[in-house]
């Protein structure tokens, strides 16, 4: 039937989203391996990636389970190409400097955490299970983001100012998160998903807060820059993907 | 046979050799396009890319005539991985600036040049057609990047530190071009390869003729990093195969 047909397109596609965030976060973090700043960073963000992959598994193997054909989350994760993908554009930003790479993990961390709070109440009790795995690694992440973006704000006159300036270029890419219109309206009136305005309030709070500690300016924009969730990619996501799925392109089914 | 099995996958790797020298080369400069220092840099640099891929479908095509197995020029760029690449190490080192990038193009353009006029006396005529097709523009080539490599030298304060360091970091990279030890001795003994001596002599000269104009200082190390020629490569050239070879990989057998 169309409308249960349409349901499930819907579902398959919020799970995309959820997992192809976690991923290509993930991957991003997995770059600095062995190029962290100190030791003690490089296995931090080693882990947080760990973590995300481990997510990711759970988001994608659901998304192949709803889609029902026959793909598993391997499959999802390294045979689709760009335009398949449904990560927020924030995500797939280059690394630049450690900074950057805090501050968008950070602003990431900071919705993440409602998000999946929210999705823990889902009437999908898959979805709720997930949520419940995932919510005390990713209430970590965002501890742990939050007091390094503090420390490094209102740290030092070159931290302070490569902080400030990371935030100021990210900015335009954190209103994507709380655009819920490409979802199946479905979705979040029979509760599956949460409503944005809670996420939205959560973010500000949070962020407000920590950005005041970390005496950084919230830029004066409203500026929102959008396509991500909906396959629109900047040219950035291409030179990932080419990467992170060479070995399966290369030699496919390959497998440990 | 034996003895004719040896000589035809002899020939076969040098012919990778030169086909894929072109091939990594072309590919480097390639990722100038658009972001040049000057438009006029811009369009010579991507026209270097041009001829060089040109000379590569000349290489490679007759490398898999030679192999016998069916495979197309198209088939050994697009689809061997990294160990079956034979290029030399020099032409797989990142870009970094421009003058490193037109540092790596006169080292190899003063080698290439006499090599090609060597295999103009090729007793393969397969391979004396290629070379002739190919020396005009590599002529060119050098003429250009020498012009280039003297007037930055002898430049600004700054264009000589950058190219004296260009030079720095390249050096070691160069010997591996005189080392014809991993061929098939009967290429050169049969003359369809030329001595290597003579290739050593020619570019040395040339080299160092340029380089004094340049006021710049050769040097003064023996050591030869050595293993493109025979598979063994810097993680470079995995990087940019993953990139170069995104569409193929993903869509076998996609063409125009």
């Amino acid at each position: 039937m169309a409308a249960s047909d349409n349901t499930s397109s819907g579902l398959f596609r919020f799970l995309l989203q959820m997992g192809d965030n976690c991923l290509i976060l993930a991957h991003r973090n997995s770059e600095w391996c062995g190029h962290g700043p100190a030791l003690e960073e490089d296995i931090a963000v080693a882990n947080i990636s760990l973590d995300l992959i481990g997510q990711t598994q759970l988001w994608l193997g659901l998304a192949g389970e709803v889609e029902g054909a026959g793909r598993s989350a391997d499959d999802l994760a390294y045979l689709r190409d760009a335009f398949d993908f449904h990560n927020l554009l924030l995500l797939e930003r280059p690394n630049k400097d450690y900074g950057l790479t805090l501050m968008r993990q950070f602003l990431f961390d900071a919705w993440h955490l409602p998000m999946l709070k929210g999705l823990m109440e889902s009437t999908d009790k898959r979805i709720a299970e997930i949520a419940e795995k995932c919510v005390k690694e990713v209430a970590y992440h965002l501890e742990r983001s939050t007091d390094l973006i503090i420390r490094l704000g209102d740290g030092s006159t070159e931290s302070h100012r490569r902080m400030q300036a990371s935030l100021d270029e990210l900015w335009s890419y954190t209103g994507e998160m709380f655009e819920f219109d490409d979802l199946e309206p479905s979705l979040v009136s029979s509760g599956v998903v949460p409503e944005a305005a809670g996420i939205a309030e959560a973010w500000n709070k949070h962020v407000s807060a920590a950005l005041k500690l970390a005496t950084l300016k919230i830029p004066d924009s409203d500026f929102v820059r959008r396509g991500g969730k909906n396959g629109i990619h900047s040219e950035h996501l291409g030179f990932l993907l080419a990467e992170m799925q060479f070995l399966q392109r290369a030699y496919p089914g390959a497998a440990w």
